[in-house]
């Protein structure tokens, strides 16, 4: 006669539900891991595949093939629909429900247009492949076009992009475009000059990269103007169309228009039933519960907590990564019947953000660094935190090639239009 | 004063138009080459896309950045709608036509429903990355449901892989899916042991890779059943829908089926008004000029001319390169007032066809190689002519990890679904 084991339900398999199910590896649960997308993805890199400097696969892995020597741990491809508190059971779109013990709720977040949904389909953000892939077709098909394009004012539009939100990915991807554009492509055209292309990266807060010290902002707004960005801060903007931007009273006429200004967190609070703030995260307890159920965990992008110096914890893989493991070994002090760990505490590592090829801003607190050395070891932390040896390879080729020809070997336009004109 | 030099226009950017660009370096002509994608595309390599080995990027790149260094080439992204053999103009989609001295049209191929064009939503070919990208995604899928399937016919249904045709395509995406299935996926699922997979490679005539010599053919049946698959020859496909197809009589039900069984000329004929052969080929001269038009060369899969000891010229891609060069060198000599090369004549330096990742059939007519060896000498071509050192490089990589670990990196489920259910 076997015993029923406890059966942990995680949904979501990014950076925080993959960790809790791999640092759960030897004890006595059962796994279910569900996830709208069969692949677990390295985000902090997602950019590179939007702006044509990586492919998709190379930061992307099946979940299943991750967890492939753990009978123990099912992987379910599904949409969830919500979560039945009661009965202990999350609901699938089309499939039977599934039952749980313990909950781990990691979703993570979309970008968010701040009341302006209707903006997306011309200003889309950047939160899985298909939207990498999207915008990458959408910055190379402007190049293309402008290329046949004879009236000048619709070719300053089409060479005209418009990155808004300065944080670390509008930053990556102005520094990228910029590059892409200055020193890639340079060659490539005959009827036009991509350095005529104008990348404007719109804030609305006072500097870039606010998260980091002011004289790291400072290094970085230079760092992009060299690269041959425009900058503008304390400009908000307020209409989006097919056509372009309006920033305040300008009007700017742009093809391209990337948002990377806000992010929303998924439906899980709905589904939950619980208190979320205004970015949409479930407030979630000091040991990563949602409170009055210790069976459910929330964490990552998904939850709000203010447990980092009194600040909510940053929407960042290594955040995600450690709730990850705090909720694993909570949920295994629990099945020894031994005490709980203690709330959960986040370590900071760094912040870190690139600027092209060539310069990156990193502050670890006690020493903050910036230009080509921050750059080298903001390329080795990513490398070497990427999943599996091949993709520590190929990604670290991707970059050797493009750093030392200039060449981005990812440029290809794919997939249909969906706005055919 | 600038004399106006020879326009060559070039509709293409496939093995024949792109060999014919390269071999007009240094001529005294201007270049327009036209393609409807911004890719050059290593088709050989296609199904390896489709079947989650390689990602797509490693087997295609950006037109303009190969002709980069060549000033008088321009490169335009773009979709022909006509030609005006009259005015000696291209007609663009939304663009302004393109005038020629010299025509070179080399615009390949699709598949071909053989007068059941309904059938191509239930059964796609192969014939570019979007094709490769969304096989991919139908075949992984696939497996995904299965997982969830509690209804053992639909579980069937999804677990049966119907290839219809056995020619070179057919065969190395049966090999690969066999492979895919009892390999790489092998401890993956939990519900569903991916052996249990149905790989049926179905063809109409007699044998398998029917170009090929017996003996090869023979061979070819065999280790195609000793990856899993199996071969039913001499039936042809009568029926195909969303849930399968009729053989003959037989019903077989299937959720993924996969048409590598003919293909059809693109619409040059249409374009010329010119004679075409069944399969839409352009009935061209031996020296691969449009009978009555020695300003008009079209050569590859869109041309018919039967110089191969009297058969049509194979829809390979030497043949299309070798034509390619063909047409450059007459232009060349042309211009220089000299002889034009005598009338193309085809070398053919072998047939290849692989199955699998370990054996593979070479027909180089005076010798025949089929196994290992035929495998790493097929597996060294192909990384031979793959254009740039970066790709030899990562495919290089590519292979060896599948070859050594079982694994494919590519397994990535992208782009939204057309037919949801």
């Amino acid at each position: 006669m076997t015993e029923a084991r406890h059966r942990v339900v995680v949904i979501g398999a990014g950076f925080g539900g993959l960790q809790a199910v791999l640092r759960l590896k030897g004890a006595p649960v059962d796994i279910t891991l569900i996830d709208r997308r069969n692949h677990h993805l390295f985000q902090p890199l997602l950019y590179q595949v939007a702006t044509a400097s990586l492919a998709p696969s190379e930061i992307a892995w099946p979940v299943r093939n991750l967890v492939a020597g753990r009978p123990e741990v099912r992987t379910i491809l599904g949409e969830v629909t919500g979560i039945d508190k009661a009965a202990r059971q999350v609901q699938l779109h089309g499939e039977a429900p599934v039952p749980y013990d313990t909950l781990l709720v990691a979703t993570g977040a979309r970008h968010a247009y701040f009341g302006h949904d209707d903006w997306e389909p011309f200003a889309p953000g950047l939160k899985d492949i298909d939207d990498a892939t999207a915008i990458r077709r959408r910055i190379l098909l402007a190049f293309e076009r402008a290329e046949v394009e004879t009236d000048p004012a619709v070719r300053r539009a089409l060479l005209t992009f418009v990155i808004v939100g300065a944080g670390p990915t509008g930053v990556e991807v102005a520094g990228t475009i910029a590059e892409l554009a200055h020193h890639t492509m340079a060659r490539d055209f005959r009827a036009l000059d991509p350095k005529e292309a104008r990348i404007l990266l719109v804030e609305a807060g006072p500097r870039v990269l606010s998260a980091f010290p002011e004289d790291l902002s400072a290094y970085a707004k230079s760092a992009l103007e060299r690269l041959g960005a425009e900058i503008l801060t304390g400009h908000a903007v307020t209409e989006c169309d097919a056509d372009g931007v309006k920033l305040g009273a300008e009007r700017v006429p742009a093809k391209t228009v990337i948002w990377a200004a806000g992010v929303q967190a998924s439906p899980a609070a709905v589904w939950l039933g619980a208190e979320a703030d205004r970015a949409g995260r479930v407030m979630i307890a000091p040991d990563l519960t949602l409170p009055g159920h210790p069976e459910i965990f929330v964490v990552g992008d998904t939850a709000r907590l203010d447990a980092w110096n009194g600040q909510p914890l940053p929407g960042i893989a290594p955040a995600a990564k450690q709730q990850g493991q705090h909720v694993a070994d909570t949920i295994r002090a629990r099945l020894e019947g031994k005490a709980e760990p203690r709330p959960f505490r986040y370590k900071h590592a760094g912040s870190l953000a690139t600027i092209g090829k060539r310069a990156a801003v990193i502050d670890f607190g006690w020493i903050k660094l910036r230009g080509w050395l921050a750059w080298w070891i903001w390329g080795f932390a990513h490398i070497y935190f990427l999943i599996g040896l091949r993709n520590r390879l190929t990604v670290a080729l991707s970059w050797l090639w493009i750093y030392t020809t200039g060449q981005r070997s990812a440029r290809l336009i794919t997939g249909r239009e969906q706005e055919e004109e």
